[in-house]
């Protein structure tokens, strides 16, 4: 725990001079004032975040967690276990969504085993991160023990900390889990203290028997455990994953290290319920890339004050949806520094 | 009229055989079916559209289309008339809005001069399609003769044919015109039936008092030249402009040729309403890249029955909704054609 009450130690508020400055630009260039809408707004905050009122972007880097779910034993999904490590194995070869969107936005992918339930082989993309084999079944006692919860937000803060020697500019998250909408809705559940069956929807796909199943053994694994929201890593432990921990570690390390964070979906979104519970100063860098299709997920955006990007119906996650949000945050700051001012065009201000 | 007629006649429904393959192959991709939303509609249209089951695309092209507009004489835009032909000369030198855009998604802007109420000099990026310098004042009469409408039309038609040696596999409408918004606003009103106050904006950001002055102007130009929406280049004529007239001829153009018109926002949509009213076939040609800030926008795209890509807040035009719209057709393309199938993977499937 001394790792992550170090890093939550020293989060800093967004730095106002530059995000004043950011917004006096802004009002300079040719355009009507506000005419880019939220595109306006998301370079400010850049720029808060990075205390730079014209900041720059050169690395992308999206970072898949992969992790699997004891509680898939409960039919919760609509694909068997075993698709999580295939997945895994998808991702090396760049077959899968998130490499294809990470190449067309120009985003690196990090693949990292939090705690996968088989061997994963060596790769470059890879890193060892596993906690253990997949957690245990939520719907008959604690996913995790209160120390693999502290170990997992801990090695997504590790994952961040290794990575930038190579430079990290801009960090999605993203995320690789079968079954894990299912943590994800009891975490909603537990913090929002919204009805399961309004946090809970189709995930991969279940049909309405798997639905109401699905709401069942949430609604179990909430009464069994019993998980204290005021306390983040007891939820975490009790109904979480060991790749949402591994998210809200990341999410910590992002905001300590002044760089703005992308979050995908739904399993992001529980993950950053986890993150801001812990430290609500990390709320401001925060960046939500869209509205997913799951139920829960705006129900929970809504909770942290965070209005996405877009809304394209995704529920792939990976970090699709964050590898789209990066490039739009790409676009406000081009936006912000390569725009002519009205003096510069020698253009007319307003009448 | 005999140009646009022989281009009308030339249009034909999408290509249902490709769309049917493209809908197989996104199934058997590796993700839960349906998981990427709209991006795979979005896929699926645009096989469709292209009569090819894995479309590519190499040449983008947005075509900013420029005009003035007498009615500003009423005092209905927060800047001066001249500033139409001062944006112009930022488009030329890369310091729009439009131009950072376009760069980001890897767009070739064309800008194109309707009807600019000033000389503009030659330069490598402009088509001179000047119909006339400016329209007249439709509040005091109809904006153009018939000839004019129709010639502002068959210019948007010549404006993607003289284009197509050098390649569009998509294009992107844009306009740049102080004063626009109110003649899309009677348009707007003209074919949907709404209340003129119900359409009409703040476009580039005018006050109360400004904004009830558009209203009167806008309802006066309705009276005094009853447009009959039954004949759209009657429309065009009264309540429009050239930039409009122009980029509904490239719609009709770009569904002749079989090329996804990406619509940017207000004054594209108005332009959208006069060609789906010449050929309700060029329908589903169009993808309707974002909803605008214009209130009048969400009525029209609904008339059209087009569900918008994103809502970031723009209300800028030139066509940088667009840009982002083309960029987020790339990617459904990408996930379309690169993606790993089920069996190519061997990634198990659904249970």
């Amino acid at each position: 725990m001394e790792k992550i009450n170090r890093v939550i130690a020293s989060i800093k508020p967004l730095d106002e001079r530059a995000m004043e400055e950011a917004r006096k630009r802004q009002d300079s260039l040719t355009k009507p004032k506000g005419s880019f809408g939220q595109l306006e707004s998301l370079s400010i905050q850049v720029a808060g975040i990075k205390g730079d009122p014209r900041p720059k972007i050169t690395h992308k880097v999206i970072f898949t967690l992969a992790g699997d779910h004891g509680v898939t034993e409960e039919g919760v999904s609509a694909y068997p276990s075993g698709v999580t490590s295939q997945m895994v194995y998808n991702f090396f070869r760049g077959g899968a969504g998130i490499n294809v969107l990470a190449r067309h936005v120009g985003v690196r992918v990090v693949v990292a085993d939090l705690g996968v339930a088989s061997f994963i082989e060596r790769h470059p993309a890879l890193r060892d991160k596993k906690i253990a084999m997949g957690t245990r079944n939520m719907a008959k006692g604690p996913a995790m023990s209160r120390e693999e919860a502290i170990r997992s937000i801990e090695a997504g803060i590790e994952l961040i900390e290794e990575e930038l020697t190579k430079g990290i500019d801009i960090l999605g998250t993203g995320d690789m889990g079968i079954g894990n909408t299912t943590p994800s809705s009891a975490i909603a559940a537990a913090f929002t203290c919204c009805d399961v069956a309004t946090v809970t929807g189709r995930g991969t796909g279940i049909d309405d028997e798997g639905w109401r199943r699905k709401v069942t053994v949430i609604k179990k694994a909430l009464e069994i455990n019993r998980p204290d929201p005021k306390d983040p890593i007891d939820v975490l432990s009790k109904v979480g994953g060991f790749e949402i921990g591994g998210i809200a570690g990341m999410i910590l390390a992002g905001a300590k290290h002044r760089i703005p964070v992308v979050i995908d979906g739904f399993i992001s979104g529980a993950a950053a319920l986890i993150a801001t519970s812990l430290s609500s100063l990390v709320k401001p860098y925060l960046i939500a890339s869209h509205q997913a299709a799951e139920p829960g997920h705006r129900i929970l955006l809504e909770y942290l004050g965070l209005k996405p990007l877009f809304d394209l119906d995704l529920r792939l996650g990976e970090g699709t949806g964050a590898a789209l949000g990066i490039f739009l945050v790409e676009a406000s700051l081009k936006i912000l520094n390569e725009m002519a001012t009205f003096a510069e065009a020698r253009v007319s201000e307003k009448i």
